[in-house]
């Protein structure tokens, strides 16, 4: 079986045929640079956030509770001897818990999000994928944001030094990739890009989180990555901490790349105020009940932290120079596809 | 809530309290110094294998087919886009499929198994835990034992030089574990390990699988790892290779740990020939109707080898003498018992 998908909206993207067969994909000699490539952005990772004094732990696959906050996807519930569990869209809030053993912690994390079926289209969503997920003890957002930039810049760097070849095979120009990131990430407010991507005739409510066609737009603008910051509340889950200063606006980001490979990374500083996490939760639509274990643990005390997620397919894609994130998977999932 | 487990048939082991929440298991000094010694461990692994030519490559967490041999434990079913996948119990399948793409490769693989809530005081069973799973191309099971001897001496090795202060704040001897691996590791067939367990007043088909008490028990009288080879067919799953030269014998192989500790792998010379994985399907008493992309692929062809799984947080708590190997996961789940 070929599924072919066609994109609505692209920016720079030709249709891509999804593999037929997990041996078509497996024996592309792309494939395996990528996931060449891939591994060695995962050992960069490694090496630096060690290196810096954080602690790696392997994250949690299913559990009582999981992060709302996802953009229109839906969660795998699993029966966990009769009662419901979830799969981990993403590990949040047991990295927030997590830094009661250490001050700074990462996952190279999976997680499984039931995407929109219209999103099998897009190039960037998988029904499975992985995070660089990553959380600091007592850290502001700007510390987080500093060091996304410094890990993309090194994961980055470290592949077009130590994998030219199989950059060259993947037809990857490397320049492009090394002006990226050698000098620092450009920083704009969520306002002043809704601003833009309107005069640009993108519809975009400001109010609302920026689709991925609008994150597509401003990052085929760009030449180097760039965050964009104070999202308005409402967009994203409960545990983006809400500025004290700018009522409405939240302490995060997110982290884009250049050249139409859209969004990499999200990260906030963390709310963790017991109060304020029931009061976001119900702000939200989520039901306090059903958070046991995160919320009584709030009562007690959670550590005030800011930390991020990166796309690892994504990041990957945007490193190899792939049409599509299911090319930086060796078992990819996309949205209602039934492959391997 | 507090959880206290009794064992029926312990060795050496008396009840373990498990945490009541999670702050209390993170915040214990125990499991930090645990964690951070598997972290070493998971590093030592990697250095090892990759240093050896083995591409890592990340797991699928799920899928239309996993591993059925599971001993009495159960899938976790979950729907994809209305089609009913399940969370992997083992990789097994797709690792034989990478082959395609790498000659050697591992991959650190999270598992789900809905253990029988029986075990739950075993001290040795998780719902959620990790495989060090490798796999090796045109490898004899014998190839597939000499790595994991080497690997295991390398990993414990290495614990041993690189973190004698988490140990010793675990009371772990690391005269007794370094004395362990000083030596080649014995090796005894299913039949003789049988026989001697039947002489010890332990009941043991010699026809099936050795239960985790008979394992307890062998293990209990060790002084070093050793390897329990050739299974009956009927005990293992149908992937496991049969013996050409001694029907109904499997070319398989577990890792047993001394000190009582038990199992800490299993491995074997892989069935790979299509028509004699649908035999051996239809004689575990699997369909091989739902075996859709891996029977397929066999057809085209999926290519000889031999590998193992190791069980990262029994293989934790043998370095680290932990009492039970949920105390070896920040996050543990036993059978049946609802945390985080």
């Amino acid at each position: 079986m070929t599924v072919t998908v066609t994109i609505a909206e692209a920016v720079d993207e030709a249709p891509l045929p999804f593999p037929s067969s997990p041996d078509a994909h497996l024996t592309d000699p792309l494939t395996r640079a990528t996931l060449r490539v891939q591994s060695r952005m995962l050992a960069a990772t490694r090496a630096f956030l060690t290196a810096r004094g954080f602690q790696e732990l392997l994250p949690p696959i299913i559990g009582p509770v999981t992060d709302p906050g996802i953009r229109g996807s839906k969660q795998v519930d699993v029966d966990f001897y009769g009662h419901t569990y979830k799969m981990m869209t993403s590990a949040i809030l047991y990295k927030q818990a997590s830094l009661l053993a250490f001050d700074k912690i990462f996952y190279i994390a999976p997680n499984v999000r039931l995407e929109p079926l219209e999103t099998a289209v897009t190039h960037r969503h998988l029904a499975e994928f992985h995070q660089i997920d990553v959380e600091i003890r007592d850290a502001r957002r700007e510390d987080a944001m500093d060091l996304a930039e410094q890990l993309v810049t090194h994961v980055v760097a470290d592949a077009v030094a130590g994998l030219p070849d199989d950059l060259a095979l993947l037809g990857r120009d490397t320049d492009t990739l090394h002006k990226a990131v050698a000098a620092s990430f450009g920083r704009v407010a969520h306002r002043q890009a809704t601003t833009e991507l309107t005069g640009l005739g993108h519809p975009q409510d400001p109010a609302a989180e920026i689709d991925w066609q609008g994150e597509e737009i401003v990052s085929a603008r760009a030449g180097r990555p760039f965050f964009i910051t104070d999202y308005p509340k409402g967009s994203r889950g409960f545990y983006d901490k809400e500025d004290a200063q700018h009522p409405g606006v939240l302490r995060n980001f997110d982290l884009i790349a250049p050249e139409g490979y859209g969004e990499l990374a999200s990260g906030s500083e963390r709310e963790h105020d017991y109060a304020s996490l029931v009061t976001r939760m119900r702000e939200t639509g989520e039901n306090p009940a059903k958070y046991g274990w995160y919320l009584d643990l709030a009562r007690r005390g959670i550590p005030a932290s800011s930390g991020f997620g990166i796309g690892l397919e994504r990041f990957t894609r945007y490193v190899t120079g792939r049409q599509a994130a299911w090319q930086a998977s060796a078992y990819p999932k996309l949205p209602g596809v039934v492959s391997a």
